[in-house]
């Protein structure tokens, strides 16, 4: 049964993932262009990923902080290059309990230039370092375009914030949290994902360095799901954190940010979703599973439902029974649309027999299942599902990596196919900006050095770089 | 030992708690007076508090959600009193994107105005009802006075919002959500409570009835610690939220709110603490044991510590070893300040015999243990002393509730004793009104109906009041 209020998705995809995006109930409108409400099915699907990756922070030594939301306009400006990047995004408090205030206030676009102040105030020795920090919050940023989970003028996310006593200690965590992030994305997302660092004109706004976790999507555009900043000492001297080391000598600290945001919601609803709306990989779906009672007016229908619900339950599986009064079609379609990736069917016949049905959201393949295995069987089939749907996805990725030799052949595969464009670039910025202007795809990551020759300019190549268009 | 760094208790009871806050590094002060920076360790027992209440909304059938960090003025102004309640308190946004806003906006001082938007947006049916939603945020308030946690420009807290199909359900969550509330300040902060209904004097902005829970801090003034608001229609009508009933006819729903804040930290600082410190109810802490190694540079003494370490965080507790080459004297000031509910002592001698000692904080007793029954102990030690903790509080709190017959003795008691006064009152604003303004003590809830006579003008009274001084 398919669900027709949906926009198809080769159709119109901007539209269907819209359709998607509200008719699973993740988030809804809110009367401020940008700013989104995240509703329950979408807000669960955050905790899941939150679950995840504080328990990831935790294990790696990370304590959680809160930071205030607003920032004097003066401490924003401490940091030259970060400050350019931001002041054209920034919402700006003038006024506070009636009267206008002294010092604008900037509700945070992101929190460096806070934690930095805070650094330089408590570390005084080596023996306070290193510091790891992790923030939970929303931030605003003023977007023109604005695009539900993908980019808003409000969104959740988590930023990390560190500072080291050495360079290297810096340096392996900031590639120590891009792997975390790729891992997450992996094991809980099914998303592979392509990493390597930005380029110098794609960096973060103040970082020497930008490493990335870059998705490609079901259309052939990539997202950029989450990225790690190796900052050297450019913050430590714009405000001063230092700390005297063994030998009592002042020396910088070396420090690094990493941020992962409800973006990847988006990603996912892009890269494994279809015609009948979501589906969602098996370890980050709030439901794993829904049990749809066939004939559930008969007698025992509903009983059998429940307890089966409670077996599941009671070892951890996400489930719900769906008892409403709706017909079993119009359930199943809910449940699709809403990308459960489990449906157990069970009716009179099924209980007499001792089975039920089991039918998978990502394929559509059903099986008949005995009852006294069904613990063993759906975590079974939820792995199962977790595995086809990452080497789907890898499978994808991979078919849509193009290394091009020239110029025209670069611009044929960016129109015809899409997806991520392999090209030697010389390094310079305004071979990537012609590019950009020409074609619309910019740099995603450098993949490694190269011997070859600029795919715009001819000259001697520097880089492999991924080029893509993207969200 | 003594940690001399933090002023008597007894002696100067706000300088006393500004010493902990800031000593056992709970939280720091940003560069904006009234936004306060939460440290780890002051942001881990908010974790803790989160946690333990997630669940409980979980379990109660509430969903987690997340509404936009702005409101339109307009959308504020939408319910009279609600508005009146906090216009004077509002942080304004005038600019966004560097542009002038067409219309200001606020940051939430609470979300009740956009959760009524998206409820009349998203409800059609009683078939949409009840919708049970909270979400964790942190809010803005304007405010002149401030003290670390316990008045802040900007706090951390949960709003729960929820609508209903009829009253008697409403009003039955408002009573649900407060019992979790006091329930939650028993098991985990030790903390007994005076619970009742505001007048309406101190009502919510909006609200037909408040319910609190309020706290008796050691100096014997009281701190409101977390409310719970029956609304009724108010802002159904206000905001048209209405639905189809089983017989087709429109109906507008009941509404309830309730929120718990980060001054719960505050609550425990003040109810526990002593002249060494902070004194954290075990099941709150974010270390529940300390193990201080004597003569760790002895062979054996350190190993033997992380073995003790080992076994213990394998059995869930929350337990850590100070290995730094601090002196044992130094370390167990610092455990004290930072209130560890339980420090283990093991140096060579005890590892022979072995042994350890048990000290704890809150009563200063050490007991010598095998360690063979060690998991064992420390898990009877903890409960012990949550429970010794909650005892002492409770009879604090008893012995400091007093009756009074006339205005005379109110003030006296209020002047010599501080505490909670049980008084009669008339039900009339102008006496509640003249109480506060001659004596600075104000209704803290209602306790029941009265037959006697109101403490100021000595007519007929309609209820038992607590009054008390407040934070």
């Amino acid at each position: 049964m398919k669900n027709e209020a949906i926009c198809k998705r080769d159709e119109d995809f901007a539209q269907w993932y819209t359709d998607i995006c509200l008719k699973a109930e993740l988030m809804d409108y809110s009367s401020i262009k940008g700013f989104i409400i995240y509703r329950p099915y979408g807000y669960a699907i955050w905790e899941n990923i939150k679950n995840y990756l504080d328990k990831e922070f935790k294990r790696t030594g990370h304590d959680n902080v809160y930071m205030p939301v607003l920032i004097p306009e003066s401490l924003l400006q401490k940091e030259k290059e970060h400050v350019e990047g931001f002041a054209p995004e920034c919402a700006i408090v003038t006024k506070g309990g009636s009267e206008e205030l002294e010092e604008n206030l900037i509700i945070r676009p992101t929190s460096e230039t806070l934690f930095c102040e805070h650094f330089a105030k408590i570390v005084k020795s080596y023996r306070d370092l290193p510091k790891k920090y992790n923030q939970w919050c929303s931030v605003v940023r003023w977007e023109k375009t604005t695009r539900p989970f993908l980019r808003g003028s409000e969104f959740l996310w988590q930023e990390g914030h560190t500072i080291h006593a050495t360079e290297e200690e810096a340096r392996e965590e900031t590639l120590t949290m891009l792997k975390i992030y790729k891992d997450m994305a992996k094991d809980l997302l099914a998303i592979p994902m392509v990493t390597g660092r930005k380029t110098e004109k794609e960096k973060f706004a103040g970082a020497l360095e930008t490493y990335t976790i870059e998705a490609l999507m079901h259309d052939g555009k990539v997202l950029q799901s989450g990225t790690s900043h190796y900052f050297g000492d450019g913050f430590a001297k714009a405000f001063n954190m230092r700390y005297l080391d063994k030998n009592n000598q002042q020396k910088y600290v070396y420090q690094t940010s990493w941020g992962l945001s409800t973006r990847t919601i988006g990603a996912i609803i892009m890269v494994h979703g279809d015609d009948n709306g979501l589906v969602l990989p098996p370890y980050v779906a709030p439901t794993q599973v829904v049990i749809i009672p066939i004939k559930q007016e008969e007698e025992g229908v509903l009983d059998k439902a429940y307890e089966l619900e409670a077996t599941l339950k009671k070892q951890g599986i996400r489930v719900t029974v769906d008892s409403s009064d709706n017909r079993p079609g119009w359930k199943f379609s809910e449940a699709e649309m809403r990308g459960i990736p489990v449906r157990i069917e069970i009716g009179p016949k099924d209980i007499e027999n001792n089975q039920c049905i089991i039918a998978k959201r990502n394929t559509g393949e059903k099986i008949t299942a005995s009852i006294t295995n069904i613990v063993d069987d759906i975590n079974n089939t939820l792995e199962v599902i977790h595995n086809e749907m990452y080497d789907k996805a890898l499978k994808h990725l991979n078919d849509n990596i193009r290394k091009v030799s020239n110029y025209d052949e670069f611009k044929n595969v960016l129109t015809d196919k899409g997806g991520f464009i392999l090209a030697d670039w010389c390094g310079d910025e305004n071979c990537e900006n012609k590019i950009k202007e020409e074609t619309s795809a910019t740099t995603r990551c450098i993949k490694g050095d190269s011997q070859g020759k600029c795919i715009y300019c001819q000259k001697d190549a520097k880089y492999e770089v991924y080029f893509a268009k993207s969200y």
